[in-house]
C-alpha cells in the first residue's frame, strides 16, 4: 500500500518542542510542476487535520480525488505550468510521514510512545523537505484550517524563507471551544476498548467505533447550521414515514453515520489523537511573550488572509485577530471574509469570491517576486 | 433509592403516537404551594433533556440542588406562597416516570423495547398526573429548552387546559444540526460495548464511557463560544507548561471530562437515546399540515417567548420563527431576545432580564385571569 508513495527518508535527528529529537523522519510529499532554475517559484501548501499530500492529483491509496483539484493544477489558479507545487504528509500523520502508525526504534509501531508533536514540529520537517529539495525560498506558502496554522508558524520562525503567506479560514491560537470538540474526539477514541491504550496494531485490532463518533463530532463543525439545513433540513433517508427506532431515519444522520464509516477506513486513529493535540497546543503568541505581532515582525512579504462569514469553528473574528496583529507588525496584509452559508468547509469548495482573491493574491506576488 | 421519590401509577394505557399504549404509567412527580380552592394557580414547570422533577428542592436521590431554585420558591418570582407548582419527570425518564429503565411486562427491565416516545406522548403523559390532581385548566406552563417543546404541544394539542404559556431558548422543530449531534451522542453510547444492545441492567453492566462523551459533546452546544472562552480560555489545569501528552492539561478538557464522568452517576443511559429521539422527532407544524400558525389558532392565552442572543443551540431565529407563527394566529404574545454571553445555559442561569420578563409576564397573566 505504502509503496504507491513518495517518502523521502531522512537520517536526521528533528528536534521537537517537546524535547528529544525523532530519527529517522519519513516525509510522504508530492510535486507538481517543475522547479525553475532559479528555484523561486515554488509553493508549499499545507493539508488541513485529516488532509494529506495529494492535494492536485488522485489519493493512490484511498482513491479519493484531490482535495483542491478546483484550485490546483495546469491553467488553473494554483497554475502548475508556472509553479513548483510542494505538498507533504505532516508530523504525526498516517500518510507516509513518520507518526504513531509508524514502525518506531524497538522494531514495533509507535503506538503513544510517538514524541506529542506541535504545529512548529511539522513545520520542522516541512522545512527539511524544502531542504532537500535545494530551495532557499518559497515563492509562497499557502493553507486553510490546521493548514493556516502551519503557514503563520511558517513566516513567525522562519520570515526569510517565504515570499507570500496565505493562512484561510485559520487561527493564530486554538479556542477553548475548539479544544472541547477536539477533546470530545479524542475521548470517543480512547473510550474504544479496541483502541487498547494506543497499541491496537499490536492487538491487531482498530477503534473504529470511537474513530468514527470522533469525525461524526468533528463533521459537524466543518458546515454551518445554514448548509445543514439547506442540505439536509428534517428530510427522511428513504422512507416517507418516521420509524419510531434508532436506525438513521433523517438523511443528516445516515450523511454523519456515513462519514464516519468512510474516515475510519483511510485514518488512523493516533494520528487522530496527535494532530489534534498539535492543533490545540497552537498558540502563536505565547512564544512571542503574549504579542501575536511580534510573530509576524520579521516578515517582510506579503499576505493574505482569508476567512469564511459562516464559518463558526474557525469564525472571521479569529482571522481578523491574525490581520490585525500583522498590520500591527508592519506587514502589507490584505484581508477578505467570503460571504457563504458553507461554514468552515467553504475552503475546499467552490467559492468565486474566494479563488478570485486567490488569483489576485498571486498576481501581486509574482509582481512583488518578480517572477515571469 | 426510589423510595424518595413521589410516583403515582396510573393502571391506564397511554395512548403513544408510536402505536400501541403503555401500561402501568408511573410518573415521578414533585409539587410546591398549596392548590387554591378554584384550583386557578397551577404552574406546570417542563423540564428540559437531562432535568428532571426537583425544580424547587434538592434531588434526594442525586444530592443535586434544585435546578431552578433562583426562579421558584416562597417569595421568588415564581411564587410558592401563590402559585400550586408541579414538575414531574418526562416520560422515558430514569427519575420514577416510566421509562427504558423501568421493568417491563415480562419482569425485566424494559431495555430496547421500551416504545420510542414524542414530546406529545410525554405531554400526554403529564396530562394523565394533572387529570389526577383534579386540575383543569393550568394557570400556566413553563419549560425551556425542550421543555419549551413541552410548552408548545401543550398549548397546540390542548389550547383549553392553559392559561398562559412560556417557551423558553426552544424550537417549534429539531433543527439539522441538532439531530446531529443528537446523532453523534447515541452513536457514542451504542459504540460502547457495555451497551450491550441495551441490555446492560441485565448484562450487569453500564455504557459509562459512550455515556460521557455524549454529555461532553452535547455540553459544548449549552455554552457559548464566549462563554467557553471567558470561563476557561486556554487556562491550564494545575499545571504551568503543556506536559506534551493526553492527560488534560487544558481546564477545559478537565471540566468536559467531569461533566461526564458526574453525569454517568445519575442518568440513564436508554432514556438518553429514547429522549434525544423524541426531541429530534419534534416538528409541531408536521401535525398541521406544515403551518405552524395553525398549531396555536385554538390557543386564547396570553405567551411569551423568550430566546438568548448567544444560544446557538436553539438560536433567537427558532424562538422568532414561534414568535411569529403565533402572531400569525392572533395569539397575544410578546417576545424578549435576552442579551447575554452564557449561551443556552442563560436559562438556568441569574440572568435579571430574563427573570424581570418572567415576572411581568406572571403578572399579567394573573391580571387575564383574575388571579389574586
Amino acid at each position: 500500500m505504502q509503496s504507491a508513495l513518495k517518502i523521502l527518508r531522512l537520517d536526521i535527528g528533528l528536534p521537537l518542542d517537546g524535547g528529544g529529537t525523532l530519527s529517522p523522519l519519513e516525509i510522504g510529499y508530492e510535486t507538481w510542476g517543475a522547479l525553475n532554475a532559479a528555484k523561486t517559484n515554488a509553493i508549499l501548501i499545507c493539508h488541513a487535520l485529516t488532509g494529506d499530500q495529494f492535494v492536485a492529483s488522485p489519493n493512490p491509496v484511498t482513491g479519493q480525488p484531490a482535495w483542491w483539484d478546483n484550485l490546483v493544477g495546469p491553467g488553473k489558479i494554483i497554475d502548475t505550468d508556472r509553479y513548483f507545487v510542494i505538498c507533504s504528509n505532516v508530523l504525526g500523520g498516517c500518510m507516509g510521514t513518520s507518526g504513531p502508525a509508524s514502525i518506531g526504534p524497538n522494531g514495533t509501531p509507535y503506538g503513544l510512545d510517538f514524541p506529542v508533536i506541535t504545529i512548529a514540529d511539522m513545520v520542522r520537517a516541512q522545512a527539511a523537505l524544502i531542504d532537500h529539495l535545494g530551495i532557499d525560498r518559497l515563492f509562497a506558502v499557502i493553507g486553510g484550517s490546521m493548514g493556516g496554522m502551519q503557514v503563520l508558524e511558517w513566516i513567525a520562525s522562519r520570515p526569510d524563507r517565504v515570499g507570500a503567506a496565505m493562512p484561510i479560514a485559520s487561527a493564530a491560537r486554538h479556542s477553548a471551544q475548539n479544544i472541547a470538540f477536539h477533546e470530545v474526539g479524542r475521548q470517543a477514541v480512547m473510550a474504544d476498548p479496541d483502541w487498547q491504550n494506543g497499541a491496537y496494531q499490536l492487538a491487531g485490532t482498530k477503534p473504529v467505533k470511537g474513530l468514527a463518533v470522533a469525525r461524526m463530532a468533528a463533521h459537524i463543525t466543518y458546515l454551518s447550521d445554514a448548509a445543514l439545513h439547506r442540505k439536509f433540513g428534517r428530510r427522511l433517508q428513504n422512507r416517507d414515514e418516521l420509524t419510531f427506532g434508532f436506525d438513521a431515519d433523517f438523511q443528516i444522520e445516515s450523511y454523519l453515520r456515513y462519514q464516519g464509516s468512510r474516515f475510519v477506513d483511510r485514518f488512523d486513529a493516533n494520528s487522530y489523537l496527535y494532530i489534534t493535540r498539535a492543533m490545540d497546543y497552537f498558540d502563536l503568541a505565547a512564544g512571542f511573550n503574549g504579542r501575536l505581532s511580534d510573530a509576524f515582525t520579521a516578515f517582510k512579504g506579503r499576505a493574505c488572509v482569508v476567512s469564511f462569514s459562516s464559518d463558526w469553528h474557525y469564525p472571521p473574528a479569529d482571522s481578523r485577530h491574525i490581520t490585525r496583529a500583522m498590520i500591527g507588525a508592519g506587514v502589507e496584509v490584505s484581508a477578505f471574509e467570503v460571504e457563504t452559508d458553507k461554514g468552515h468547509d467553504a475552503f475546499l469548495l467552490d467559492e468565486p469570491q474566494f479563488h478570485q482573491a486567490m488569483a489576485g493574491f498571486l498576481e501581486a506576488s509574482a509582481a512583488d517576486q518578480g517572477l515571469q
